[in-house]
């Protein structure tokens, strides 16, 4: 990296930890574009990280989750904390675009400088939007906010890679959904610190909230040795926030007392550097060394030879690019 | 690897490349199982795939998949075909158990020697699901079945992961789903080859089908260069089910006709070759070599290192590895 940019680097981090919204906005528009420059950015800030409390926000699709985060927003907004929320949205591989219904909905809150939220917008990299996600939490945890929201939309291994991000993880249910939406609940159950039962004015929420009690008494005990509460809610009318911010404050205490925290944070670590190391691989392939890549590739293509093979080419290839930098 | 164990791998490929159900069987759980012995049945019988059509199906949770794929299947097998089923599930990181409701579903079909179906769990490792799924399809492919069906359960990323495994990918929507599964569906739209409008019977299915078909003529142009049929289905009663039938070959044909299936086979050699590297560094990370790993992760999650330093640590540790091989 040239000495201006490394300049460039310094200012934006100085700016974005003295508070800056600004700089902040910037600095995530370089972790979303991702290269050398969001990278040094990240590396610079990372030491300054670690203090907020990160809690994922996940669930079937339409259970509300948007809606939620908005309360639980205004809920913590109310005791005069400077928040951070980023939102995860499914896109597509090819074209990169960003549904924007979230952002839509969030509109109401962004007139308020101490909420921020961010959309994320996966580029289709394998791991690049979790990586990404991960440098944003940092971003925001440097630049002060404190707590950070990060909700995904969608089922599946995203809600594994947010448990690795977040201290708490938040799992939203709704009364009333399809059996295959209840055998998809059943692999998110055992990452789930808090559960929410949205909507629960419908009919059903009684017995919602009872089943996924059964079920978590079924589940191998948690590192914070606890059941997960089941806190019914009715996001849109702002009912049952209260309790769910209490509980969520609740956790991150207990997780510090019981050391637990140390253990995930731990992991959050392990996560992270294998999708950087997985990111430097896939760049390695499709950046400025795709041509290097493309015949080994077609004789993968062709059977002439084997993927095991060619991923070991692959990672003797880049170890020197890694270490050279 | 020792003699025996080599004798033991070439014993199985030899066996399941004739035909051997049971081999097929063992050579699958091998593949679940991860590790040397799996990578060197997979890379031994990598050469004896390509000829499969493999068929990826996947769409929202409720969408009726598992009912779809079984009415495929007996439509398939009508024509004397010899077919494989992968189906995968959503399953805990922590304990490993997949969720049996496909199996049991699928029961009435395990009757036929000429239909083999197997449940793929993922371990919780980064890309380990897709990386398994796909030396399954390679077992698969080598014991002569074909056409192989790969269902998925879930949205978002895993659709990324099959549409770079299948050759045809057939998205099954339903009539009545809320707005938040339309808007994860506009994620997955770009990837579908074929829309299926399941339980076409309801209420609404009409207006489905129309917003599918608007939706699509709005995309950027395939590589097939076609827009993908939306196709009305009622599984549970068999009906649409051989026009979705005929729909499939007829998309195979395409891609051969114009060339799209080399670069299909190209993309998938692509996504395997980096899943594999990717799984090189986290069985470095967890294995044997954990040990090593966890001083740099503690240091990395206390802040004093940055996971891009000790990514950079992981890939020249690996390199040497891999290599020694």
């Amino acid at each position: 990296m040239h000495a201006r940019a490394a300049a460039e680097v310094n200012e934006l981090a100085e700016a974005l930890r003295a508070g800056s919204v600004r700089a902040l906005a910037r600095g995530l528009t370089w972790i979303e574009a991702g290269g050398p420059r969001a990278e040094a950015l990240a590396e610079q800030l990372y030491p300054h990280g670690g203090r907020a409390h990160v809690v994922g926000i996940t669930g079937s699709p339409g259970s509300g989750k948007s809606t939620l985060v908005r309360a639980l927003v205004r809920a913590v907004r109310a005791r005069d904390a400077i928040v951070g929320v980023i939102a995860v949205d499914p896109t597509s591989p090819f074209t990169g675009g960003a549904i924007l219904g979230d952002r839509i909905r969030m509109n109401d809150l962004t007139l308020d400088p101490g909420v921020f939220i961010r959309s994320m917008a996966t580029r289709g990299a394998l791991g690049g939007l979790s990586r990404a996600t991960a440098d944003a939490v940092d971003l925001m945890d440097a630049a002060g906010r404190n707590p950070i929201f990060v909700e995904t939309v969608g089922v599946g291994q995203d809600e594994v890679d947010i448990m690795h991000l977040a201290q708490t993880v938040v799992v939203v249910s709704v009364p009333g959904l399809g059996d295959d939406v209840q055998a998809i609940k059943a692999g998110i159950l055992e990452i789930a610190d808090i559960h929410v039962v949205n909507k629960a004015d419908r009919e059903g929420a009684d017995r919602t909230i009872g089943e996924l009690r059964a079920m978590l008494t079924l589940l191998p005990q948690k590192d914070d040795a606890r059941l997960p509460p089941v806190l019914p809610c009715v996001a849109a009318r702002e009912e049952g926030i209260e309790p769910l911010r209490e509980a969520i404050a609740a956790h991150r205490a207990l997780l510090e007392a019981t050391g637990a925290l140390a253990t995930r944070r731990r992991h959050t670590a392990q996560t992270r550097v294998l999708q950087i190391a997985h990111g430097l691989l896939a760049e390695a392939m499709a950046g400025a060394d795709g041509a290097a890549a493309e015949p080994v590739l077609d004789r993968v293509a062709r059977r002439e030879m084997s993927p095991y093979a060619a991923a070991r080419a692959l990672l003797s290839h880049v170890k020197g690019e890694g270490l050279a930098r």
